[in-house]
């Protein structure tokens, strides 16, 4: 059996707390011929963060120089930080077949999937705003009010969730998972981007 | 969580003997939710088939009837023989959030995908001609210029295969079951057939 296939651009995008990052990453190494697309940004780096791997972390001249470029994909102002994912990486990535992960707010999803329709987008839903509440307290990391502001932020979110092409509900870890991956498996069946050939023999 | 779903329109064609019949049989079998639409046909029964089952066996002026009363999602005249979908009982399912699968031929599933743009369309396609062969031969059920006459078919089905969203290689039937399947649930995390809701607690 001879096939090709072209890679794919995923974006993934849901409320702080929801487990994305925890869906993604199981899938990222479920595959490793997807990359992930590691993000720009303006804000200074948290305990832990690992310069180039959870981010890149520049000057805001910096970023807008890179924005006077158009050397990003997406971008977007977030509580004041700037976010972007460089445009190149991204389109080098997909044009050598490999699949591509992007892990944006929503703002910047939907800037994607305007210049990218071809783009498979996953909303991450929490079960609930209360459990979500109990995630974002039981990490330890945030203050009260970040916490407060993260859920107001959550709320404007899910009322998006109708753009994005895919919706997960993460209320058992297992099944969201599996959902997910499941989603990544049958896209990559597309006949936008999988070339089977029927041999003679 | 509360959730409400839209059923789906699941169009299957591959070429006699790719498989589709087992593969999407093991679907409706491990999901209930989901109905399949009897076609109606002009050729008479087979050995084995039951009417109303595997299809509803009318007189050509019975078709021909129904055709004028516009009764038919799809129709078309295969090697003389007409067949169709009857359009009700499937938009009455799809009403009722029930999941609808047909298996019609290509002719017919390009007209279904330009009247139902929703649908969900999957090509089976078999590994190799030889294998088709093989396969169509040790039913033993065909004579051999049928079975050239559906290995021609099978080449023109497969020239058609970019027109379906999906495409699935029936090599091990098992791989293939899973992707099909993996496709099925996917696209009931669809945004526009899913629609979850995030409550309060």
């Amino acid at each position: 059996m001879r096939e090709a296939r072209k890679g794919m651009l995923l974006v993934i995008s849901g409320p702080s707390g929801a487990g994305k990052g925890t869906l993604y990453n199981r899938v990222l190494a479920a595959d490793p011929t997807i990359t992930f697309s590691v993000s720009y940004t303006t804000r200074g780096p948290r305990p832990g963060e690992v310069d180039g791997k959870d981010y890149c972390f520049v000057t805001e001249e910096q970023f807008r120089q890179m924005l006077d470029r158009d050397g990003f994909l997406e971008h977007a102002d977030v509580h004041g930080h700037l976010y972007g994912t460089p445009r190149q990486p991204v389109l080098d990535a997909l044009e050598a077949g490999r699949s591509v992960m992007l892990d944006i707010d929503p703002q910047g999803a939907l800037q994607v999937m305007e210049k990218m329709p071809d783009c498979v987008s996953v909303f991450i839903l929490p079960p609930s705003f209360a459990e979500l509440r109990r995630r974002l307290t039981g990490r330890g990391t945030e203050k009260p009010e970040e916490i407060e502001r993260r859920l107001r932020n959550a709320r404007g979110e899910v009322q998006l969730m109708g753009k994005y092409q895919y919706l997960v509900v993460n209320d058992d870890l297992e099944v969201a998972y599996r959902t997910l991956q499941g989603i990544v498996d049958a896209e990559k069946q597309r006949s936008s981007r999988y070339f089977p050939v029927v041999e003679e023999e």
